[in-house]
């Protein structure tokens, strides 16, 4: 492509409401405008991207034995009635009337057309398993989109849905799909984590998340680096501390720390580890009243704890409860000495393995030091794993301890066994003519979610830096006065076309810009290679590449350009 | 690709709804599966057959020059507002509220999108010509959605705008475009039209129409074969009688016409050529009644008529003023002895050249004979061409004469001037830096009607026929007996192996059905080549080839099939 033939419109200057690097990049660049909150238009640079990516997933889809069809993005909301997820779904669901008065939905996703494609076509389970994927516009009516494409309204999926006879067979699809999820990611040239995952609204259990691993990342992970172990740190279990815990040694004593309420403060106050102390937290489920106990150095985990029998849902004590049941205001209160007939003690793993710590004394400035349990207090109710986990915990498959880091999720993949399939009776026949519900698997993957992520993985100050799956063009030619010097020209000229017959992706700059101007854009754009065509280096049969990372501009023979970029090509 | 790593699913009858050949072949086939009245999902084959009319659609538009990008499906109200096409679009905008309650449009074409898009990205005159296109999913909310994806309500749609400096641009890249619409109608193997057409709703002047001819069209066309002459039959010109009126030689005489009120009873009543006599049409302008005058064997055009001063619009007559005007029922209405002060005569160029005609007497049950311009009653008021062509009319170019046929409308290119950027100020700064209204161009392609289109062009009662360049595969093998035989099965593995490394799109059909079975489906599905493995023919190193469209099959030598068939899809 020549860029006089198309269209680079680049900016010095983000709008100010982009918040992020990749979706200021990705406005500077011009890969997209905005039409509305959370709604742009591709602009052909951006197209270009977007729709590299996507063929990298349909190959490998296609590989995979998924079958490729479209449905529709408009969806009778009847079917959604069926599902019972017109009910469920929350305004993100963005429903219309047709002219007729009916109800529609503009499809966040497609569980229910595509059950009811299933069910009206197979009826052997001779014709299973089947997965058929689709990659669609599709449209989710967020309360607060932002991040540019990484929290869009309308954005690109791909979205699969595998069919079986039977678990055994799905869970065989879904290993299949873990595996294609991780090639794709792989091509696509991004450091990647899967991840255990909550199964969220959609339904079901068992489910992975992908990310991509970015400082920015909304979500938390907790990954073990010396083996395969990763999940998101909601998830991450905490093991109980190996060593067990010892007798205490210190006595039971009631000491002064004024308008000390927090851990660190009381522990810094007391000069003692903030290891050292407990933390209560007062919940409540209905009207019974529940001590949480997490060391001083944690944090809770709302999502494990709301899983407990007896907390199942649980909220935040106000004021006025923790005065009622425990007589002391927050910020001092603690296990011990309490009605224990109508307070609950629930400990943190951790927390039921240490001796001689420091907790509130329920009394307003005062704390308790050299608290035990089984001789201050009774044992807690129950011990739980309620904390997240820290970088240094072990790591739940025993090979190491955990790190944290940071994520983008832009895949998802989910047993959703017969939630689907069971309410709108997607059945099949088996071998013996009996009637029964199918298995059902789902596959996601944020295709317009990757550009911004790839952008956050990969970029510096001069802009956007893509991995060459996905860049817009592969190498750039910049000539340095197109129109001025007749063999900067010809050589341009002739590189192009060999580039071009060689099958690579080539972008020459023919818009006779000022250098500084072509060389910015080019970066800004994120081309991974780059030859200058000079005058000064023709007359020694020289061009100058620059690899978009590389620091230093090198000198090639002109002669061999195509060759040596070829190497550079195959080398990435 | 193997059928039984595939998704096959034909249907012996179509669903009683479906009304045309193509809705019900492309059911039969499993190429679309409908989700709801006017929605549609493109089953794996069907997807095939539409990517590759999509693909061929988009290589001569970036060939062309233009431009690929996408643009967002939902829109907010606003832009529409601004453009006004807010208030003038009719039910067919599928409008909608997002959770802020703000307005948004489903859109159907994206006149006013891009045009948002071109207004904030260009500034000079430097800049244009520019031609930006897309192609993606359409929501129309027709009311009685029809004809499978000829009349859908989702649809997938090319469209493209371009933006000039001036008229003259805007014509060279519409000659431009015509000329690609041109080779793509060809490319994708279709007998096709270019008509000249009414601008419909769009606005705008200077349009023409691309129709895939076809029996069961929608619109009529006439056409000259003895030169590139076409148009809607609505828009054809129906040139005077190259020869003079003569002198009438018949006296003025009423006759008795008892019951016969249409002009065909009259004619063989009185044993009269058809055009002989003369219908009379009473219509209203407000309170203004005219008579409108057609030759007996001509049908009025409306669209003509009401173009025509004083009738724009028009409706036609009631009973009640057809008696009030004319003291007569209609049947036997007609322009002699009538108040001329209050009636307005406006004859067709055909009846103004008439002599010694027959009209109604404006009595009940008499006509009058031998009448006369002139003599029997004055001149019209008005001569004009408000007829419809018919076969053997003189082509308005004046290179033969004129024939019918029908054809579906598949694509449209028109001027659109300055109608969307003088309404969203899209303006550019010219060479005297002065802000100049941009000339738009705006080029639509029904994508997905095109398969329909297609169907209904090329088939016969064993299914589709696709032309080669659209087929979901070009080439199948049918194995007798895959699963039973070593030899057929190898056989059949090696052509497959071999036409697929030959870059050939094949399909295998290994679902050991019986032959009659697989042979009924692949003709079905339409797939142009097909080759018969059977044991009989290998012991003779033969196999079978049958063209979809060859009355009988072939034996061809089996070490050879691979150049004979590259050999057909060279030739077709």
């Amino acid at each position: 492509m020549r860029t006089s033939k198309y269209f680079i419109s680049t900016l010095k200057e983000a709008p100010s409401d982009a918040e992020i690097v990749s979706h200021k990049l990705m406005l500077r660049a011009g890969l997209i405008k905005r039409l509305a909150g959370g709604i742009y238009t591709w602009m052909p640079i951006g197209l270009r991207i977007l729709r590299k990516v996507e063929n990298v997933i349909r190959e490998e889809m296609d590989r995979a034995g998924a079958i490729e069809l479209s449905m529709p993005a408009v969806q009778p909301g009847e079917l959604w009635q069926e599902s019972g997820r017109w009910e469920k779904y929350g305004p993100e669901l963005l429903r219309l009337k047709d002219r007729h008065q009916r109800d529609f939905v503009i499809g966040p996703t497609h569980e229910e057309v595509i059950t009811d494609v299933v069910r009206k076509e197979v009826r052997s389970y001779r014709q299973l398993p089947l997965h058929f994927y689709q990659i669609q516009m599709k449209f989710r009516d967020e309360i607060r989109p932002r991040f540019g494409v990484m929290r869009g309204r309308e954005f690109l999926m791909k979205d699969g849905y595998s069919f079986h006879t039977n678990f055994e067979d799905l869970q065989r699809e879904y290993r299949n799909m873990f595996e294609t999820y991780s090639r794709i990611f792989e091509r696509l040239g991004l450091k990647f984590r899967a991840v255990a995952a909550d199964t969220g609204s959609i339904g079901g259990s068992g489910s992975h998340e992908f990310h991509v691993l970015a400082d920015s990342g909304e979500d938390a992970l907790a990954y073990c680096p010396a083996s395969d172990y990763a999940a998101n740190v909601e998830l991450a279990e905490a093991l109980a501390p190996s060593a067990a815990r010892q007798d205490g040694r210190q006595p039971l004593e009631k000491v002064a720390t004024p308008k000390r309420t927090r851990c660190e403060d009381v522990a810094s106050f007391l000069q003692l580890p903030l290891t050292k102390t407990v933390k209560a937290i007062a919940v409540m489920h209905d009207d019974a009243f529940s001590l949480l106990l997490i060391r001083g150095d944690h944090t809770l985990n709302e999502i494990k704890a709301g899983k407990l029998p007896g907390l199942d849902p649980f909220r935040f004590a106000t004021d006025a409860e923790v005065e009622r049941f425990l007589g002391c205001k927050p910020g001092y209160i603690g296990p011990v000495v309490i009605d224990r007939a109508n307070i609950r003690v629930i400990a943190d793993r951790s927390v039921a393995a240490m001796s001689d710590f420091v907790c509130g004394a329920n009394e307003e400035g005062y704390h308790l030091t050299g608290v035990n349990f089984a001789r201050d207090l009774p044992e807690p109710d129950l011990v739980a794993d309620i904390r997240n986990v820290v970088a240094g915990d072990p790591s739940p498959d025993g090979k190491g301890v955990l790190e944290l880091c940071r994520g983008i999720e832009v895949g998802h993949i989910f047993q959703l066994r017969q939630k689907y399939a069971e309410a709108l009776n997607c059945a099949f026949l088996d071998e013996n003519s009996q009637s029964q519900i199918m298995e059902m698997g789902c596959y996601g993957i944020g295709v317009s979610r990757i550009v911004g992520a790839a952008i956050e993985q990969w970029h510096d100050d001069r802009g956007c830096i893509f991995p060459p799956a996905i860049a817009p063009f592969t190498v750039c030619i910049v000539p340095m006065g197109y129109s001025k010097s007749a063999a900067v020209k010809a050589a341009a000229d002739t590189l192009y076309a060999d580039l071009q017959a060689a099958g690579v992706d080539v972008l020459l700059d023919d818009r006779n810009e000022r250098p500084g101007v072509m060389f910015a854009d080019m970066e800004l754009i994120g081309i991974p290679h780059r030859v200058v065509v000079g005058d000064r280096g023709l007359a020694e049969g020289k061009l100058e590449y620059k690899g978009r990372t590389d620091s230093d501009a090198q000198m090639i023979p002109a002669a061999d350009a195509v060759g040596f970029l070829k190497g550079r090509l195959c080398g990435v």
